[in-house]
């Protein structure tokens, strides 16, 4: 099965190669990310997104960046590593894998014995050390979650939490990549989640390049699909999972839950344990971002609706614990009720 | 208040002025339709769209089209006027309307006194009447729902059933102008309604125009904003209603519902009794049509999904009785349970 690879090293292993998401579904763009410009350009224009695939890319560009310095003295070298971090963190200043990303390639870069040759090769072993992790996280919410399904099975999904967003197979589509590897044919359905549209373009995407069947459909439709055609599952991602199982997730995820229930659709979430924060209590507590109103007002940057009226456009929704029957992590499945008191594991 | 008008007579009368609707919220532009072309071309590419506004330009355009023929004998008058009418229906073969209101200015015809000049005549006060008891309906709605309303309610609604769908000032719309015109503010939030964005391109310009405050979000986005910032009421359109309360819409009037039920929003639908049907005993009987991919697939034109996947694309949904509050019509306010077992009347 050919599931895509989000970001990996270039041929030579000097460089990082990613998937340009901007341009997809209409054209498979790869792009090589080699000076800091293009490390941070990616980022910040969201040509790779998605908490996980921008912490292994910030990771893995900081060490392509580093790649012509293997001959500098050693205090230098780091202190360029350091205000590379610092450049490469400014992108996307609240996304926290990419922070953590980035301090485990430094904490590596320090600890180093050796020259800067030397140094850059450990940091390039850490920087591989965290995609070949998330690859391994995947691997295991989707056995983990391939319980869930079997021949027939019909899942609804929601944005994209696939191979696209993580270096490995994705979370909430990692059962669904897990089973059609053991033959289990599943048959998917995917919102497009508006306003950014990760669902028709991403997902939709990425599962028809893996030969796995799937039908899009607006957001509007998910409650009229379950009625008439009948959904066995929903399964989603998670930004933050509380303590008490409270999900923050691309908005749309609580509209989709309250469908899913009226109709006795089992509503699962599957993602890493590290988004399990159990001193975030409940969702409460979770300050909703909202974004810049020309997202719903545009599509594609022609106008849908009038110049200058006013949008709604939370980044995220919370969806509460009672409606979420299941959540699947590297580590296990869980069942309600849900009491993540555990310290964040990464 | 400026409430627009959709379709009208031109101010000499012989033809039909309607606002292009495909060309909206970019640019307001009014089209006079004259020749046979123009009417069916209005019809067929939706500028003219709405039951009730596509059957009054319809009648209205039938008899435009008549307009130079008034020196024809009058039998001759009266094959092109059915010749002509066919056509018009043709365009839209499932409107009930259309095909309603032909037949009424058809059947004046037949019956006038007088020469062909004087049956034009005829023909002409038979669409004006259609035009004016649309409008008449349109007013009773409002002022019968105005009464759920005051100062500061919040509505949400969904795609557009306002002033460019009828010949008055609309059905769901209708209380929201009443409303305003007897000063009481209420504030309005409208769903995009994906996929033909009826709710952002047409709900949210024909508020602003009015005056009235308006918000646009995306379909996912409505249970959010049920939980984030309250919704006091969600009001609907309907292109059917069964005789046991059973409301077609627009497709993600269902999921609304729903999600408004889940937060206990009362959930409003207003309609002319012309709706009502009481031969369709429940929703179970009504066949859901399925429109074309692309309008899933694409947006403007610009594809937001890989060529060629699947897609659902119901045109409208059915929402059952038991998650309708209250249904307005133009002879009153309905409570559950619904039974509506008196003739169709118009």
């Amino acid at each position: 099965m050919k599931i895509i690879q989000s970001v990996r090293w270039t041929d030579d292993g000097l460089g990082v190669r990613i998937i340009d998401q901007r341009l997809l579904p209409a054209r498979l763009v790869e792009r090589e990310l080699r000076s800091l410009d293009d490390v941070t350009d990616a980022i910040r224009t969201l040509a790779v997104r998605g908490a996980p695939a921008i912490g292994i890319a910030g990771a893995m560009g900081l060490v392509a960046v580093l790649a012509p310095n293997a001959k500098q003295r050693r205090d230098t070298l780091l202190a360029d590593a350091r205000n590379a971090a610092d450049a490469i963190r400014a992108t996307r200043p609240t996304a926290v894998n990419l922070s953590w990303a980035l301090e485990r390639v430094l904490a590596r870069a320090s600890q180093a014995d050796g020259d800067s040759a030397a140094t850059i090769a450990a940091m390039r072993r850490e920087a591989t050390a965290i995609l070949d992790e998330d690859r391994e996280m995947c691997r295991r919410i989707g056995e983990h979650g391939v319980s869930l399904l079997r021949d027939g099975t019909r899942v609804l999904t929601h944005c994209n939490a696939g191979a696209l967003a993580t270096g490995g197979i994705g979370t909430a589509l990692a059962p669904i990549y897990v089973a059609a590897e053991r033959g289990i044919t599943v048959e998917v359905f995917v919102d497009e989640s508006r306003p950014l549209l990760q669902g028709s373009r991403l997902t939709a995407w990425e599962l028809t390049r893996a030969g796995i069947p799937v039908t899009v459909l607006t957001d509007g439709m998910a409650a009229s699909l379950m009625r008439e055609r009948g959904i066995d599952l929903c399964v989603v991602g998670a930004d933050r999972i509380a303590a008490n199982g409270d999900v923050a997730n691309k908005i749309g995820t609580y509209g989709l839950a309250i469908a899913a229930r009226y109709h006795d659709v089992p509503f699962v979430v599957a993602a890493p344990t590290s988004t399990l924060d159990p001193s975030t209590k409940t969702g409460e507590e979770i300050i909703i971002e909202e974004r810049g109103a020309d997202e719903v007002r545009c599509i594609g940057g022609v106008a849908t609706a009038p110049a200058g009226v006013d949008a709604y456009n939370p980044a995220f929704d919370v969806t509460p614990a009672s409606l979420v029957s299941t959540i699947i992590t590297d580590v296990g499945v869980h069942r309600p009720p849900y009491n993540f008191v555990s310290a964040r594991t990464s």
